[in-house]
């Protein structure tokens, strides 16, 4: 049998020789069953509000996941036969239907860190012991969908069920927070809270940013037409997301250009972009000083600043307009942090309580600019990899290039950065393992001992991510 | 002794550790003797459709491979003194002079593919059993200049010898197929076919740029002097080609940039060019464009569309001008296959029936750009790692960045390249272990179960080429 | 206890695997005690020609290592309480209040080779068999300092307990060589030799630029405003450092850049340059001009030139107002060396004798362009990894990234460009076991004989060193 001694085998991703594997085992038992701290991931407020069942098989693995989206869009599969509603509300697929060509291209998922979150997942939450088949799609979706009618696969019981001790969700600068606001009164903000991303307001490359900083405005009371004014709605609306929790911010930018302008030079830049009189380059420039400036207002108010560089988004019109945004036509780009985090550094790097993360998708950094950086720069610390680097090669080669230059006390631990709830139990589990892997073979190749072997286990696992987010 | 536990060891490639080795041997053994699909490279026609014995060892082993003759001059070795032909028809080193230089310089060679590839063909076609060095230098010269002349060794006997199942040559676009049309005569076009490669007329760089796009006016009877009268020139030798047996097209450009411009702006280039009177940007532009046109005409036609992006030929105006082009002195450069296939992707990356294989020599788009690009457009599928790259660290570094996003069914499995005909079986073997190392690894680390490993070796092998060239 | 079993085990650094191990083991038995080549580094010639004690523990330990600094600054540490001196003169931290400082943040070096650096120095020189912790901190600083008043720890001494052979230290092109004099009276000076690093004439940037161009056209009694008398300038300073036994050049450059101008354009840009008139692009220009002009006289005289590029200097301006340069604010960037050095290879790369060794910190250009340049012209050989890449893991992706296209004899073995005198030995013994450890995976692999591996370690390890830098 091709599953029965591999399907989430109890060894998977540990070294592979017998002595090493006796030490990663060793420092997995440390580390295994520690609380979850997801400090950064995209799960939706009202799931732990409103707690209601989540829906069939398909609106869990299948149609929020852009990972298995775009790979079986690769194969030659539509959105629509995958569910994917449409933005003219034309008829898709049933939630079956797209489970069963799912249940067909499972093996195109073979190699993917998808296969194993979604095992990992199937296993966990529904006691599934074999991967999914055209054989078993059917009993599967069945099985799935009425479990998750059951109490127990209720999204609170699901975080308890994984021990998730502290969880961030992601909110727009202009949200209401009114799940956050429930969250609170139901004595929940202390371990599920949010996190001000105010992409909505700093990106004048966003649809609706001209109608939302005038609504920021307005709720503010504040004149956004003076750059004092707008920062002023900034500090506000943070005040606000603190007041409901967020101990952090979070700004996705396409690369990691910041700046340091002179008060005029901001000034004339802001009024260039609100009169529809932007030059080509304002829309970048604008987003390089907002990262300054909220690198500022965090050594106010002391949120953590988080900055993911490097998407370009939307790259295919034609699924954008079809079914929108974050379906999987996002690319990894290069970015240029030496040059680019500059300004912001060189004004705030040294900052009392300041904290910036930093993630991107573009590995050649790693070793070459982001260890040394976070190696010197009191404020910086890096993230966990991101997104398609979020997988047993990627968090490797991961901490091969880090750790020798940044050391492991400049990391930030791990985040799952995810929207699939089920996929959090089965990332960290992936982190962790490779994280003990890593250090096995450290101590196999005698550079580290198993004691402190298994102190760093700890901190990569748990403490990492407390200690980056402040997170007491 | 040195070699004879090493030379050609029968586990060579394979992983050191028994348990694995064991897997690695069983995956091995099963797609060691798969028949070869070689549906890219550079051998020449006339060898196949004339079949004569091809000269003495130092014409097969040394003038014709750019690898060794580079790596030889690197250490002070002219290529006079190589054998190889000047341009001027100056007097250059005898094939058993040069011969003698190679072994002398022969350990130069450890730990690089060449020698590898050298090794294995000299004992695969010439049953020697050790290295090369200076004591046997003049034996094996004999040795094999004297085997060359035997049938046995002619080169369709050494096809069948490596019972090579498809081999696709290369032409440019005036070539007149002679040779493919004999061997259309003798039976062998659906085993021996070309390819259409138009840089000659799609790169106003070209030397012979204008002499070549008027001759194909000519040819097709076409005014090429219009941009669409230039269009039917390249769909009427497309069909030419495939007339021949063609049903790939290959695409050699310094980058990885393609355009999509308006019919007025296409024309407006061309008149530009056809003229003497372009602009700086007007070749890369140009080239940028056809690559889209190719990517048009294959939506049309279903040739299979391949670019090779980012070779800078001819470094060295030295070599150039005493020797010529193709001799070792084309160096990689970095691509940007985000922004550069974005014009050609957006237009066709959906088109049903596209396929469009990438390859290029900047290992760092492999997993932030390559992979994420393949595991989202249905027409784009990976080339197997090129040129430098086609080594057994290249290919381990290849499927490490590109598995985990592309999966391996976005992979177009092996191809070998090359001028050196007898390097064909030698560089389908290295591949193949390699494959079957890494596979064998991700088995031990219990992420693969050996079925699946062993379907996925027998695709990369053997059936994945054929599916990426739609070669029935 | 956590150290016992790995304080600098005899099989660090080794593979974790029992035959590899065996065969590393044999492989570094050869190797581990061979005399040492150092030359490259940035130790200060008065410590040989003087010969005196060299302090306390913090003195030789903390505060000249920019690794050691800016990992504690990372962790919040102030510069001042690490005893480095202020440029106001004000009061900073003692030795014995700093060297407590380290041992309490001891564990953040963990993972880095700065720990292993450290560690095996204290054991080396001071038979210290536990590492740096808060509860020894003092006790060690004591020992550390006692013994650095003994005979057995002056400077030479140092030098012949680690057995080296040749050391190179690094002046500036203005430097009187005062120390190097004295080192060749006291007949010291074919094994302590300096290097012509002349970038305080060669860098239009540095702060001292105008008053050093005009030093040196005096001392030599040359026009510098005349290009000719410049480069005269440089020729007269040149033999000068050679009659002081240098044998090579250094060139440390913010990027790879070189050109190749005509003589007007040199004269021209050299008057922009002197008169203060110059353009935005005019340093980095000259800068480009000068690594050719210095490659011709490498051709000339014989000097093996070395080009270290791609360090950005002082991003901190804080801590360079404060304390100054070197102490850790300076950040690797991307290389370009296809397009930097092609001026200089076109015109130099073929030259007879002619010998560049090239140094960056962009990883990414290893496999993709360094080797391939490397492969080819018969000038260029590569440096060892450089500055925070001199690290086991850094050793090999250079390895890896490397060996196939450069083979091992296009590398220039090791330098340990340290300013850390203790650090020399225990870092070539981290390059002599990552080496051993590489090889002995090769033969595991069967791709390389015993014998051939035992002729390459030896080649890495002391040979390619001599050979490279061309020491008799």
């Amino acid at each position: 049998m091709n599953f029965s001694d591999t399907f989430l085998h109890s060894d998977r991703l540990l070294p592979a020789e017998s002595h090493i594997l006796k030490t990663a085992r060793e420092l997995f038992d440390g580390v295994e069953n520690l609380p979850i701290i997801s400090p950064h991931g995209h799960t939706l407020p009202h799931w732990f509000a409103d707690n209601q069942p989540m829906g069939d098989a398909a609106d869990l693995f299948l149609t929020p996941d852009h990972y298995v989206l775009r790979m079986l869009f690769s194969h030659g599969v539509s959105y629509e036969d995958l569910g994917v509603p449409r933005r003219n509300g034309a008829k898709v697929a049933s939630g079956k239907a797209a489970w069963r060509i799912l249940a067909d291209h499972y093996h195109r998922f073979l190699g993917t860190p998808s296969r194993l979150w979604i095992d990992h997942s199937m296993r966990w939450a529904f006691g599934i012991e074999a991967p999914l088949a055209p054989h078993n799609a059917d009993e599967y979706f069945d099985l799935i969908t009425n479990q998750l009618q059951q109490d127990d696969c209720r999204p609170l019981a699901l975080l308890d069920k994984a021990d998730v001790e502290y969880i961030a969700t992601t909110e727009f600068a202009l949200d209401p927070l009114t799940h956050h606001a429930q969250l609170k009164q139901n004595g929940l903000s202390s371990r599920i809270t949010t996190t001000y991303r105010p992409d909505d307001i700093t990106d004048p490359d966003h649809a609706d940013f001209q109608d939302n900083i005038r609504t920021v405005g307005e709720l503010t009371n504040q004149d956004i037409g003076s750059w004092d004014g707008m920062i002023e709605a900034h500090r506000i609306r943070r005040s606000f997301f603190r007041q409901h929790g967020a101990s952090a911010t979070d700004h996705g930018v396409p690369t990691a250009r910041t700046a340091d302008l002179s008060d005029a030079a901001k000034q004339d830049l802001l009024t260039r972009i609100l009169s529809g009189d932007a030059r080509p380059d304002d829309s970048e420039l604008f987003r390089a000083q907002m990262l300054t400036e909220m690198a500022g207002l965090s050594c106010e108010d002391g949120m953590v600043m988080q900055i993911h560089a490097g998407s370009r988004r939307n790259t295919d019109p034609h699924l954008m307009n079809g079914f929108g945004a974050n379906l999987g036509a996002d690319i990894p780009t290069p970015v240029d942090p030496v040059n680019g985090l500059e300004p912001l550094l060189q004004r705030y790097g040294n900052a009392e309580n300041f904290r910036v993360l930093f993630f991107c998708l573009d590995e050649t950094v790693y070793a070459r600019e982001l260890a040394p950086l976070a190696g010197y720069w009191p404020a910086l610390r890096l993230g966990p990899p991101w997104w398609f680097h979020d997988s047993p090669r990627g968090i490797t080669r991961y901490l091969d290039g880090m750790v020798e230059t940044a050391g492991f006390h400049n990391l930030a631990g791990f985040n799952d950065d995810t929207r699939a709830l089920l996929s959090i139990p089965a990332r960290h589990d992936v982190w962790r393992r490779c994280v003990c892997s890593f250090l096995a073979h450290m101590v196999a190749g005698r550079t580290l001992g198993k004691l402190d072997a298994a102190d760093i286990a700890r901190w990569l696992c748990y403490d990492a991510a407390k200690d980056a987010y402040q997170i007491s």
